[in-house]
């Protein structure tokens, strides 16, 4: 009795979130194999390798996508590499796990996901988010019918301290970089298309960041094809912590995902009770989702289904976003059929 | 050492509000003296005269107004009889509390105001909900920078039930009747003034709303001339009882005001836990608001003060309401000052 | 068509609990009418009879019991003196509504039930905490079999504040002036008797409360006859305020009621989130139930049923408390049958 | 640059706990390797050498402790085989990690904790709660001094379904298999030792456990040295989950820890709110305990400290287990000195 062999995986990309999903791969998905990964970085790439033994190191992507073990590569390196490598592999016969934004352009993205479609590769995009616990909970309730017809929802999304500068200036501004998740998770959790986007916004955190084009707080009004009005408000910085939460609202009641807290104590004294921080930013709250979103992507590949996260689900975020930003800039509803 | 004379009150209307100031005069404001009331149902009146032993009974205000003990009134009568009640009244020298809204006309609304002026007497106006413990802790961690610089406030006013359609009809719309307590809550909560208005809505909740040329659904956009960004989104029904929370973010920390329940219990079975209900409706919910507000109107004549909600703020809702108005048929953002 | 007799009633005591039965039977139970208090305190019962407008005060309890528009007394005055007057009022053919304790002897105890019940007039014991709402769901819980069989119950209770010194030296003593609550609350909420009591306490809070003889911290654990197991633990001095909590386990879940608290806002800064604390004392937490025992007690007349809290209900509480101090001065586990 | 060389570590037994240590020893633990696994299961232990790469596996302890390349030895076979293989890898100067209990005969650990002595090696035992965030938190407000004096500790420990029969019968009764962890947990909390016991229980949930000679449900109460007032309520059937909390009472506040929940999603309709349930049982709620344990071991290695739960820590619950029955049987509460 044979064991059914393993999806071989290549890593691109050895930042934060390559590395998350490189011990992931190492070590909690048993039916994927990490063959090889490829980073800029040799120092990181060398230590990685040694920890996590992993048979294949290269600087260039090419060379781990000519190697036939790989089945399947994770692209997360940065951005702007995103369109070519996922075009190359796609070429190469490889499925893809692309990290978030595919791209900036959406020409781009139309190209990279038509390529994508002949070569009849699986293709997932990173959005995270949908698998938290938290948030599929709320979706089920909003799917069921539970919650009834869905009326409002209500998404708060605030990090706990802004970017370094540098960072900010290549971001793409704040709705491509930061509120493109909760475009998403608005698509995940309502199940229906936007048509209209309204966002007002501002530098309240940082004159830097204005100073780099950008702001750094937002609310945005979405207006979707099922009647659904959704508001969502973004800061850069709650001196609080990461402030993930969802709420819908339907006809036969209302569903509401709040933050995880670091701990469930609370302490009692002359001056009221306090409790604990919620969890401090993404790689800490999103723990689990990241894991979970690696093997349904494992999982796709294996039972030859549909990504949970396809291609138009990472390009209708951008769409929005494109739509927020003339918003902001003509102070007006835009529609997301004004965006090309 | 002779007990200082009460203020004389007089309470013209008897509905539900006006009942209930009647009952708080009577027995819970040892400052005042309830000396006579005005009603167009004479069965409400006499029984109400019997159970709070009231001295003057008249379905005729103007009878009420000269009456010399009195010094102030209470317009607690249908909205569209308040501007010439408030006129008469402050032209006989007596104070007055007056309902929400004052007028939906807003030149009537300026014309009593200025009357009010000149005759020097006190004005307040009956947005209760600024009374509200809960509402008031949260302004004060505005007020006193316990938050910081506030960055953006949220609002969610949704009711148990929509009103009879009869009564929807003639309520100047949702804005004007029911969003105009958050507009209200918005300028208390944030301290500063709004100038510009976007607005989103839909019918929902019920069919019928729409016939009658109105909305049951809503979110609103609000910023402020402090850069303070808000919404609001309403309901006319929530199947789960009255929703009354308000949250505002700032540049050190978040205050949030959550719905006080009907019991502190939690039952804990195989499929989770459960908890009560929101306080069903407004006269539960701000039970003791609105005995708060009166206490303030007659602290505010005996000390010779500023009422706590004047003329000014019961204006401002008014003009907000038809800038959301104007937004949400023109589908743009309105200033504030395109209004009259 | 004539309206129905009020009852009338007569208050003797106006200390804390005295004074607010008597603003209670003035302003909020329709159906009775306060005729007369009875005061040592001439003063006091002087300013009381002007602001609530009472027709007959006195400073001696027989005059007040002959006088025969009085159908119902209210006996808040010390304990000392429950016994004698609670005698003469029955005797005198009024219905009797008695402060917690009847008294802190037995035989006492036992012959007044028995006039009493000869006299054939009501009488309820003032036990104002079978009357909160949260507990009351608590109950409702337990006897509808919601949780299925009862197997543990938990109360904790604890003071804001100790007493005064004084009051501790005349007070009985923790079991029999603090706990005694909470033996009474076991008994309600289990609904069945308690056979068996374990003390254990110390003097953790005051020095000088074991100086007067008592301790100020105490565990208590109760053995019901239907094989519940409870535990009460009791402080003096909870430095957040009136801890009154109480969880019931069964074979089918758990319910909890939790402290109500002075607002519902929370605070989340960078040191976590913080919350108000409950209710100061038993006069804020307690007060619609305080109300709610006397339209009880009212209806019980009006209605010629059953007291809600009996005789038997305010003699159990004294039996346990009176076992609980054996149990903590031998360090044994005590019967109630060995208690007289 | 040398590496420094890894703990080398064996798991004998691999039971559901064994299995644990040896996935967290293989992926979690850097400072580790696993060098061999000792199992009487050879198919499971087959299963897991290839599932994790283990160069030895054995199913004779002795082979496993004559391996030269382990450090320390992971003791989670059956409670009876604790002592003879505790004994002989102290001989073989191994470290050991042994599960609680040690041994259910204060003798044989007697005899154990002297011979681990004698060798000097590691002696840590498997009280993994103590290693749980959110207990860590309250023992750091307890002895931080941030409640001030501890006077009150409230346990409640609850499983959410009773074990098989079978094992219960092997179990040496509540107080040892189950309660242990609390006895533990109130020692851990306090810092200091507990001086009596008394325990009242009965059979609630199932006959058959009656019938094993054992009971399901108790209720303890403990006094300590330092003179805080404990109770300890246990049941083996929680329909609502596994319900783990703790709390502390003090002079200066109060500390509590409640359950964490499967997920932070509520909903809201006609019935009120509901939340999810705890965590479903150990495994759940102390996954990452169970990681920081082994970490805690290794790390204690290492560094040539103190482990942080020694032998007298597994030897103390075991004698207050043996209190508590005897306090169960006698109904009277026992001195612990009152145990060998």
């Amino acid at each position: 009795m044979n064991k059914p062999p393993k999806i071989g995986v290549g890593v691109i990309g050895t930042g934060r979130i390559g590395k998350l999903h490189i011990q992931h791969l190492s070590q909690n998905i048993p039916d994927a194999e990490l063959i090889a990964i490829c980073s800029l970085d040799t120092e990181t790439a060398q230590t990685l390798t040694e920890q996590f033994n992993i048979p294949q190191i290269t600087s260039d992507y090419p060379t781990l996508l000519s190697n036939s073990q790989i089945d399947a590569v994770i692209v997360a390196s940065s951005t702007d590499t995103h369109v070519e490598i996922c075009q190359a592999a796609a070429e190469a016969g490889k499925h893809i796990f692309c990290e978030k934004p595919i791209a900036l352009d959406l020409k781009q993205i139309d190209e990279t996901l038509t390529i994508v479609e002949k070569a009849e590769v699986k293709f997932q995009v990173g959005f995270n988010r949908r698998f938290d616990t938290n948030f599929m909970r709320v979706r089920e309730a909003v799917t069921s019918g539970e919650i009834g017809e869905p009326h409002i929802l209500r998404i708060t999304s605030r990090d706990p301290a802004p970017p370094p500068i540098e960072y900010v200036k290549l971001s793409g501004g704040i709705f491509l970089d930061m509120t493109i998740h909760d475009f998403d998770m608005a698509r995940y959790l309502i199940d229906d298309e936007v048509v209209e986007v309204y966002a007002v916004g501002d530098v309240r955190v940082d004159p830097k960041i204005g100073e780099a084009g950008d702001i750094d707080t937002a609310v945005i009004t979405l207006r979707f094809q099922n009647g659904v009005l959704a508001t969502i408000d973004n800061s850069r910085e709650a001196i609080y912590g990461y402030d993930q939460r969802v709420e819908v609202f339907g006809s036969k009641g209302m569903v509401v995902a709040g933050n995880p807290l670091t701990n469930t104590v609370t302490f009692s004294g002359s001056e009221g009770s306090s409790a604990a921080s919620p969890l401090y930013f993404f790689v800490e709250r999103y723990k689990e989702a990241y894991l979970s979103e690696l093997h349904a992507f494992i999982r796709c590949i294996k039972e030859n289904t549909q990504p949970p996260v396809t291609g138009i689900d990472g390009r209708a975020p951008i769409v929005m976003g494109y739509a927020a930003l003339k918003s902001l800039r003509g102070n007006r509803p835009v529609l997301l059929s004004e965006i090309l």
